[in-house]
């Protein structure tokens, strides 16, 4: 085939039929990403593509890295050519990286280049890509409008005001606040402290136990669900579960309020309580909970004091403690107190076990057709083309496909909304079309059709109820 | 390729000689399922498809939860046609899933059916079934007949008195009980001391100390014998191994009986010592020693208690204990008490751990050609078609696939002894027609086509050594 | 595609010409690998082919064992001929298994034989070989010549006086020690305090305390760097990192020299305390540090003792711990003394948890193009066709390819350090061919040539830096 054309992916004839026919033309919902708000409500603009590719994306900041490329030109003092002029020699010879792919699928669809990125051609690319940012149609605005997207779900904090996603409310891609309250959940944390009196403030309450606590977030439940929100997210380092009595909690909050760090013991009876007073809230109130598992975060101590968090030095912790995951899911399960629940772990060996787990928990889900409990698209380390087809094929193989719904993009660069859903749906396609190819499943477009359209929009629409 | 027609999953001219000329004829040898001994006795008849394909299938079950199908349809008070319905609509899209090809495999070999099974066609294929159930050539006999069974192994509890199997003694297929004592290892469950109490009328004594339980199953494991018995069976799911002192063993007994359940450390001490007496007398015996690994059963609570064990809420545990298992291994391996063994985990990532162990322990094995430890075929969740081609991949890798003893069912449900056998040969044809197709193995006809039948037949033939 | 051809593995004319056009030519830098440095001095010669293949291969011997073959023709007292037949019949059917590859490569590279080796055939080999090797081109020097390797790195006590290395400085072929501390690491082992005896002698001076020990390592690394030593492996079994104070570690060395083996815990204070040391003084060398995970050794005890280590019994052990890892990585990184590291697991499931950690420690190594942070090649039971690709594959997709420093070859058998290599780089050529034919990367042979021999050579050949 060649490279990455219009069939990019498509090694069938189904395949194409299925992506150019259905799966491009359908508007994307975004449940997750990182794009900020205020720069959408800002429309900001980019001076250059170093600004618009390497200003935020850690995921090209640890490529480079890997190249043995000096942080000062990814991070560091280098001005903005210089910096693109390493990032295009790098990516030229990125052989089977995605961002190879992302980076070319944004080329082609932004900016209209069909040619190669690498050392030759970065300074044509960076006059090219620099002219074209002046356009009108570059404004992130546009570029979310140009990517056809609906809805983006933000990652926010239960004490943010939510300023910037109220003063979106009249532009045209809905905005909206994902609940992620780790910073409440993580007792053990330095922080936890000092964060309690931001949610104090926010819910304009004293908080002197976990009564309190719960008390708080539930009263910042109400203000985010006015504001939208019907997602929650979870990243859970520990092995839950450990259930405790009620005073348990409550002296484990005690004593950490008076300085005394829980034991491993007791964070997780404290993370348990949390997450199962959490779990209920939102089943009450018809919210989503996504768990994300197994990532150990800020390895790189001097990069961490120079950058911060989320600056490309995370890591893939263990396995998912399965048994005890499905101890967590069947206590809610056992009270009636289960939400929809979206599990994914970053270490992709974990993939059948969460497919199980799934299929041990959507009794009596009567919105036919979708999975109550859904093991999340591949996601960050593994949101790759191998990735991606181990995902859906563990999916295929040991649950229910058509049921699935679909990609997010976890993305901090508002370019790569539109590259990372096309590069999923033309997975998607082809995937089917290689089963039809190999006769594991009938060339029945009218089927294929309907899978592809539930996974890439339907039932992502229909799972979520956003109002 | 076309869809599912004879030459399904054959994609090379090697697969198709290899399936069409040596798989497709030889007997099976199932040696582990759950069929029913009593209704092979009763020569069982359904009444209509949906008894035959839903009745007892939690693998079928599980998949129509998934499509967020309501209880009522799976196993509730929905009508069989109704059930049917759903089934039908449900199936028609699980692209990818085994069941998806296993039940087109049985609707072509039982019911002469060459359509789709969906929701447009599900009317009529519910008609022809049920009409076809009703002729001779479709009572539980007449299709282990047909499906050229040689060998069952059913599943059996040691205070079970075998009376079916002992009346099936005259029956074409030898239906042959295997020995699993799980009841009598997982000293911490509910249920053991009442368990001790059947296994003392079985054995006709009392069983007050570890010493009188090891002669209770004795005693009990010659009466096996003495039926055709030569194999064993075990769920492990802790970490054997611990060895401890005889007193230490009884004082744990003890204590159990007297109502104190064994903590962590105990249990895997008790069960150790029970494996290691197991394993000595099967070693004496001349029976297989099969040990499944990886299981965390009943998930789902409310549904444990309305529909009880084996209904679909299992889910994976944690990876085996590899370093564990060769320890086992290695302390029967010393005092020369390892029995032939057959390793399975749930947990496919143990693949190539499995594969390791297994090579470390065949020394002496003095039956050329076959493996004296094997990997178990890739087994429940894992019977896919990239499950199996990953375990059979893995084992060619680091293992003699060519001494591998092959397929088992684990299946409940009687059409599915022919289909599931059918899809292993099938995909172990394909294998090595891959092999040939890439030049990794020559095109040698009589030594693949040896290999095919001693994987699909003469291996198991003379590894368990059936009397 | 033909039987093992010259375009054997090479399935797309892109793979062809990076195959044959620029793999092929390169030398071999063997950076890890097992070859006796005494055999090479003294230009060993094989009486006929068991000793070369089985003399001392345990992979060989593993396969046979699984293949039920009496442990009489594995190293046991039948003559060379008869097991020479055994080994022919036994690989004549391991299909899908890298012997079955390598032994052919063997076959057509050193002794010009284009046909099978199995059960038929055996007896013309067996001559054929036996002849050839009384040729002069056949001592263990010619064959290395052959092979176009230009430097071997052995795998080397700190106490070995490095006699052979020293006496080989004059053959064209580099050979160098590799420093591999394992013995005075391993706290807990019975022979620890035998070992200190040895190392007391080889440094000349007493060792009584933890400080005794470092100095006395210090002392050895220097003798090793004048010895050309620029590589240090460690093979770590427990879950590093835990550290401790220095009177906490002396504690440990003096209760352990009194007879008392340390705990768990102590033992992993001990390891951290001596890797941390072991890190520092190879970053002040320019030394690289290797490290091992996930074997457990010798797990069938009546064999250990009639064999010893390494004939065949070590099995894969639990994932790495990466979370620990990363710690480990990150205390070095805070203080500056982290060396260029390369990390094994022999888990394969570990690959992309590796790539991920080497992604964290990159930083700020301008040696432009090359990862600083290395995943180890597939190892040992990885070593295979399916477990290179997947290695490179997770690389490619999580880390930067073309900045690998490639294979080594952990072999004991000399003939293999050739075919071990070609096999390597047709798996490489072949990746990459099936990224250019699928549409992934441009068909741009500078730049994809350029990557081959990188990884191939000049990776490895600045990485290491050999004196």
């Amino acid at each position: 085939m060649a490279f990455m054309d219009d069939d990019f992916l498509l090694e069938t004839e189904t395949a194409k039929k299925l992506y150019h026919g259905t799966a491009d033309a359908l508007p994307v919902i975004d449940y997750r990403c990182y794009i900020s708000p205020k720069d959408i409500y800002d429309d900001l603009r980019y001076e250059n593509i170093t600004q618009a590719w390497l200003g935020a994306d850690n995921y090209k900041w640890r490529l480079m890295r890997c190249a043995g490329v000096s942080e000062e030109f990814i991070t560091g003092s280098a001005d903005d050519h210089a910096k693109f002029l390493k990032w295009a020699e790098v990516l030229g010879l990125a052989v089977g990286n995605p961002l190879y792919h992302w980076s070319h699928l944004e080329l082609r669809r932004f900016f209209d280049y069909d040619g190669l990125l690498n050392a030759d051609t970065a300074e044509d690319v960076w006059k090219l890509c620099n002219k074209k940012l002046q356009q009108a149609d570059f404004s992130v605005r546009a570029l979310i409008k140009r990517s056809n997207v609906e809805v983006i779900c933000t990652v926010d904090d239960p004490a943010d005001n939510l300023e910037w996603h109220e003063k979106l409310n009249n532009f045209s891609t809905r905005v909206l606040p994902t609940w992620r309250p780790d910073k409440a959940l993580n007792i053990e944390k330095p922080g936890w402290r000092d964060y309690l009196v931001q949610l104090e403030q926010a819910a304009d309450m004293n908080i002197n136990s976990f009564k309190d606590l719960k008390a708080a977030l539930k009263q910042r439940m109400d203000y985010f669900a006015a504001r939208g929100c019907t997602l929650s997210d979870h990243a859970l380092s520990c092995d839950v579960y450990a259930p405790a009595y009620d005073d348990e909690i409550e002296n484990i909050f005690s004593a950490r309020i008076g300085g005394q760090i829980p034991d491993d013991n007791e964070q997780t009876k404290f993370k348990t309580a949390f997450m199962t007073f959490a779990a209920r809230e939102y089943k009450k109130r018809g919210w989503i909970m996504q768990i994300h598992y197994g990532c150990q975060r800020d390895n790189n101590g001097p990069m961490f004091e120079t950058l911060g968090a989320d600056s490309g030095y995370d890591c893939i912790d263990h396995s998912i403690p399965s048994g005890q995951t499905a101890k967590f899911l069947g206590s809610l399960e056992r009270l009636g107190n289960l939400p929809k629940t979206i599990l994914y772990s970053l270490n992709a060996n974990d993939n059948s076990a969460i497919d199980i787990i799934c299929g041990c928990f959507n009794t009596s889900f009567n919105n036919a057709g979708i999975s109550k409990i859904q093991h999340g698209a591949a996601w960050w380390f593994n949101d790759n083309l191998d990735g991606i087809i181990s995902h859906l094929k563990s999916l295929a193989n040991q649950g229910y496909l058509a049921g699935f719904i679909g990609m997010l993009t976890d993305s901090r660069c508002v370019l790569s909304l539109h590259s990372r859903h096309e590069y999923f749906r033309r997975i998607l396609c082809s995937v089917l079309g290689e089963f039809v190819a190999r006769g594991l499943y009938p060339n029945d477009l009218k089927a294929l059709s309907k899978i592809v359209s539930d996974i890439s929009y339907n039932n992502a629409k229909k799972y979520f109820n956003f109002k």
